[in-house]
């Protein structure tokens, strides 16, 4: 039953229509609350003038951050859900509107007058950085603390040691992130050197593009506790963000997750804080569910990054030097900035007898920054991967053989000096090899291409808890605190029937709210498999050693002589004599013996990387510069295929995202730092008409720490693929673009240069 | 901490009016469903006309029993929620109307048309015991199976063992349940006598009165869940019931409970399959909240009992022999009837060479029976503790004193057998003769009297779980399935708070549902502090054990030299190094280390009987027979006190409700089965100024297997309050009582015979 494909259990009710989402949950008594955004990027507040939206009918408030009791002292965008003196960035909410109905507070939401006075706009991160140069957050002048509001988890855990001379480079306070990492011999690395392709590239903001804008509710309940209803990824981070910020002991707040309509990174603790604020100060319930504008508009999307690599081999393409440089727009809150993590990822999954890679974050005034689904991977593979695919052709060496020269060995150094873990990025290219669509490039028609590319994912890693219980029908009930964002419950389901002899379909995965949840991580950074699974099994197999325990007592036969088989309980190859859990358990009760039930808990694992690689034929139309991606074929070491339906479903939707952001999807803002693509018209994400042929193909090097042997999945497929349809189209036409998203412009204008 | 009074968690709550109850909770296109009730006792149904109702605007459907999808067999209340071909008590429910509005429904409901052709009514259960008697249920002429619809652990874990000559007695089928209590010789013992005292005694049918009637919501979930949310004793129950009654597996069914405006044995599973099985069928939410008639006129209430006793006793007042028969009404659904138990407990905790002893359960056209705090045991006392009373007089032994020279022993045999677990009867009457009021008996004014009368209730006792985490602000989170019908929480945070040397404040009871809850059992038997609290205890020093091994890591201190004191972890006596609870668990946690949480079960424990005793004064106003309780002083043996402020409130609300069972309460029929008190205007329950000065004694002889010694403790209170008024009553006037409730008229007819 492991590996078997199977749908997840929440398939029917989101197809169906039927799945209740945090919007829709009813309440009674319920507020409606409308953000009032700001209208420039960059300004001063000189005053809020909110009677005539308080004369509205229907409008119960209308609350400015004076309002609000928020008694957090960090500049964090969680401690300052509205702006306070400084707007700083267009689209950041200034004033909340709390109506009868949204219609109401919409109304008010119009009337409210904000007078601001402009100061000037921080929108280039280059510019940003050189010393004495205009500050984003003026506030901050006096550099604050860098409170990490966004859990630790969204990243892998890697990035931290940095080289310290980088901390002398004069720099502006806008740089709130700089990280250099250095090791081996420059001069001796480059003095073997055969080749050395330099290059710089950009990408840009690109938004999670979930299916159900942000939503929460948050109200008092009768005992006094802070309720936050919210549509979130990680629900102790809900319920301790908002502890903090409103000064109450966590157990004073409990956090209460609803259905994903999608997340993506996107939906970590963002309006919480705000509602939740706006409860406790009116002591009535308040929704805020944002509009797709407002979405759009002042939430905190992926964040840019300028990257210049310069990348050295010998004659036979051993790879002998890196060297990279990269800025990323941290934006105006820069909590969940990623540079540091980024300097580690640009390196790629190779050995490098030298590198020197420094990495900035740099405050401006654009959004807060959030997690997408690998955050700073796919930026980076699309600089290191589309220059191997270069220096491969430069040396003549096929681009397959030219990686596999040169991948990292277990044990060796990462870029930060921790050591690499194990992983199957020697198998991942041996699949690429053996696809139809690589060993058929050569018949690839006029204008085509195929290209390949590798990515990896170090993965999150945290400890975690979980409980298990058995009921009296023999179902198995697991307990845990994770937010199902992509269908993780149904690899519990098969963790939980290997580790008992039951079908999956018996196995119940049960989410409950912060008061009442095993601990769990946030799920982000592909850790909830590979974490929460470990504490899962453990529970399940305390479980099944009861099991076993009670039926030997039945039985009167030695547990060592009894396995768990179909349901059942057995003597060792024995179907004859099983005992049904359901009667099993029956008898364990009437015998007034403790339920049999367990809680297990997990230490956080070692590191357990999941390697991708995506090979994708694509046709250019050199008239209009527009790219078609004909065929994918995604191929990844998954650890254990626990359900193969969820694997399949993570890549091929993979391989749809990172076509997205190879082709289409950008935030584009103007001069002024004001949004100009704050709709789903402009903001283009791929239709079905878009997508071509998609494969998938898994590997299996099991992560020794991992349930079964299963690592995280989810980000490591969407890594590789904008590098891999670059180096197709460089197949197809000779040209290297080397901005994302290659949009039709792009494309024409580098054809026609 | 432990014993301190503490208020309970949910009281503020309460008394502002916040809480929210089961007929309070939103739901999204909630039905209202309006019961149609049997006008009549007994009768066939000739027909349902539901034309007129259906056609009512706002009416969404009309329900009758062939409409639902029920498909258990059994005949018990839960599987036949509606009436079949037959009515079997007047108040019986026949049809469900279904509108959007409570409104809409109860318009429906009249226009409901029943015709019934009348059947024989059984309203006496003496005549009903003859053989060839009218059946009160002609539906069951071959007698069905008579299902346990009421989980065992609403009653205490006694009465089993029947002598089986009571089988060949020829009785016709309304006797649902008889057995035989015989030990010793009664000829040798009856010879050995010098008094023999005979008296018969009745008691009436007594509703639990508690403030919110039954109510419960049902919908099918998004994922196609059955939900219940429920005001219920029993979590566990309401899923186990709905699922056998729908033939759904158990993991198909999730039971929510909600707060109790009170239970007293009354809100175990009532209406539940019947909202489920009208949810089920309609696939929309349906509410189903009692008003408060049909709350009067359609529930579980207890049963009354005729009860002979002929108890002799030798020249010194040692009790030689016990003789008894018992009759109990056991309703038209006799799942919840607990003859077997009064034939135990009639004996009283006293030690007996000789009893034979007769109980019968008599099926009659009168509601259903339920569990009402500590069913049989009241009405038992009643017997045994005046006819004691009576022999103390007649032999001119202090009352006291004939009691403590008859207690049973450790080790001694019960009537069905069972050995009498260790309890504290001596201690009891020790502080009974303490009072104050015992002690100034002699100045005793005019027509006023001092009378004392001993209980016990054995309780009962299940295999319960529980899970203990600890929070990063070092709050601690007990996770459980028990309801709380009576402050429960209050001692379980005590346990805790005792178990980790932390404030019983930082410790959260969470109650969830039955997907998420570690099996618990009802809250009934008084079984919740002794069996659930059991593996509370056991959970939180798991806890306990995991924190000292945490700090043991962090101090490099052996955990032998730790303990827990005052929210911190300490090297033994060495308050200074002391490490806060939050401040271990965060640096814990920043190890990667797993959580600090665990589960833990408890076998079912041994019995612990609760033995309580009422000393009373009263006064007799012989012009109108009114009896004035102007003192009440309960002493009872709780094992060892967790929260002073719940024991006493439990002790004070016994003395109000024995006293109102004493001079007020009863459910009066006229000879065809009619409810004729079917409103609180007719229904006396106690008022404030009913009550004369109260007091509380608690005596702690520890229960061996309790948390901290602690016993359950709702039920033995209740006890013997109503005996003890009869007691002062025949003490003020010399007149004995023997009909329960004494009311004006009994006592002003008593008295001028």
């Amino acid at each position: 039953m492991i590996g078997t494909p199977r749908p997840r259990p929440d398939a029917p009710s989101k197809v169906r229509g039927a799945m209740r989402f945090a919007s829709d949950q009813p309440k009674r008594g319920l507020l409606h609350g409308r953000l009032v955004l700001a209208q420039r990027a960059h300004a001063r507040i000189v005053s809020i003038d909110t009677s005539a939206a308080v004369a509205v009918h229907g409008v119960v408030a209308v609350l400015t951050a004076a309002d609000l009791q928020i008694t957090a002292e960090g500049t964090d965008r969680l401690s300052r859900p509205l702006a306070r003196a400084e707007v700083v960035f267009a689209g950041e909410p200034v004033a909340l509107v709390v109506g009868r109905t949204p219609a109401a507070a919409a109304d008010g939401a119009e009337l409210v007058r904000v007078r601001l006075q402009a100061l000037p706009t921080v929108v280039d991160p280059e510019a940003a950085m050189v010393a004495g140069s205009q500050l984003a957050r003026e506030e901050l002048a006096t550099e604050g603390d860098r409170t990490g509001a966004m859990d630790a988890q969204t990243h892998a855990g890697v990035g931290g040691a940095s080289d310290e001379s980088i901390d002398a480079e004069d720099l502006s306070d806008n740089v709130t992130g700089r990280y250099r990492y250095r090791q081996g011999d420059p001069l001796g690395a480059l003095s073997r050197s055969a080749i050395t392709r330099e290059a710089s590239f950009t990408t840009s903001w690109v938004h999670q593009g979930y299916l159900e804008p942000h939503a929460c509710t948050a109200w008092v309940d009768a005992d006094g506790t802070l309720v936050v209803e919210s549509s979130t990824q990680a629900l102790f981070s809900v319920r301790n963000e908002v502890a903090k910020a409103l000064g109450l002991q966590q157990r004073q707040v409990r956090a209460v997750g609803t259905p994903l309509g999608g997340g993506f990174g996107g939906k970590w603790p963002l309006f919480d804080t705000l509602a939740a604020a706006a409860a406790w100060k009116l002591r009535r319930p308040v929704r805020l569910a944002a509009t797709r504008t407002e979405d759009f508009a002042a939430t905190n999307p992926g964040q840019p990054y300028a990257t210049t690599i310069s990348l050295s081999a010998d004659a036979e393409g051993r790879f002998t030097h890196l060297g990279a440089r990269i800025v990323t727009d941290a934006g105006a809150f820069e909590e969940g900035s990623a540079e540091s993590l980024a300097g580690v990822l640009v390196a790629g999954p190779y050995a490098w007898p030298a590198v020197d890679i420094k990495a900035y974050g740099v405050r401006t005034n654009r959004f807060g920054v959030g997690a997408y689904r690998a955050p700073s991977a796919p930026q980076m593979a699309f600089a290191i991967e589309t220059t191997v695919d270069e220096v491969a052709g430069a040396l003549g060496v096929d681009p397959i053989e030219l990686r596999r020269r040169n991948l990292s060995m277990a044990g060796g150094q990462m870029v930060d000096g921790e050591a690499w873990a194990a992983h199957g990025a020697a198998e991942v290219l041996d699949a690429l090899e053996a696809t139809a669509t690589w060993r058929d490039r050569a018949s690839a028609g006029t204008d085509e291409g195929v290209g390949v590319a590798l990515g990896y994912w170090p993965g999150a890693t945290n400890a975690a808890s979980a409980a298990c219980r058995v009921s009296p029908d023999g179902s198995i009930q697991v307990l845990t605190g994770v937010a199902d964002m992509s269908g993780v419950a149904g690899g519990f389901q098969a963790i939980v029937a290997d580790a008992l002899g039951i079908s999956p379909d018996a196995v119940q995965i049960v989410t409950v709210d912060s008061d009442a949840a095993p601990s769990s991580p946030g799920s982000g950074g592909s850790t909830i498999t590979y974490s929460a699974g470990r504490a899962i099994r453990a529970a399940a197999e305390a479980v099944g050693e009861r099991l076993l325990a009670a039926a030997a007592l039945q039985l009167e036969i030695a547990v060592a002589d009894l396995e768990l088989v179909g349901g059942a309980v057995q003597p060792r190859g024995t179907p004859d004599k099983a005992i049904p859990l359901a009667k099993l358990v029956r008898a364990h009760a009437r015998a007034g013996r403790a339920p049999i039930e367990a809680q297990a808990g997990a230490d956080e694992p070692s590191l357990a990387p999941s390697v991708s690689g995506h090979v994708v034929r694509v046709r250019v139309d050199r008239e209009t510069g527009a790219v078609a991606v004909l065929a994918d074929h995604v191929v990844q070491d998954v650890g254990r295929v626990l359900n193969a339906a969820l694997v399949v479903g993570q890549q091929h939707g993979a391989a749809v995202q990172s076509l997205g952001w190879a082709t289409h999807e950008r935030l584009v803002h103007d001069a002024n730092g004001q949004l100009v693509t704050g709709t789903f018209l402009d903001y283009a994400l791929p239709r079905a008409e878009d997508v071509g042929r998609l494969e998938a193909t898994s590997v299996e090097v099991p992560a020794p720490d991992g349930p079964l042997g299963a690592k995280g999945i989810g980000e490591a497929p969407v890594i590789a693929g904008a590098a891999a349809v670059a180096n197709a189209i460089a197949a197809a036409t000779g040209v290297r673009l080397r901005d994302l998203p290659m949009t039709r412009p792009r494309v024409w204008r580098a054809l026609n240069p």
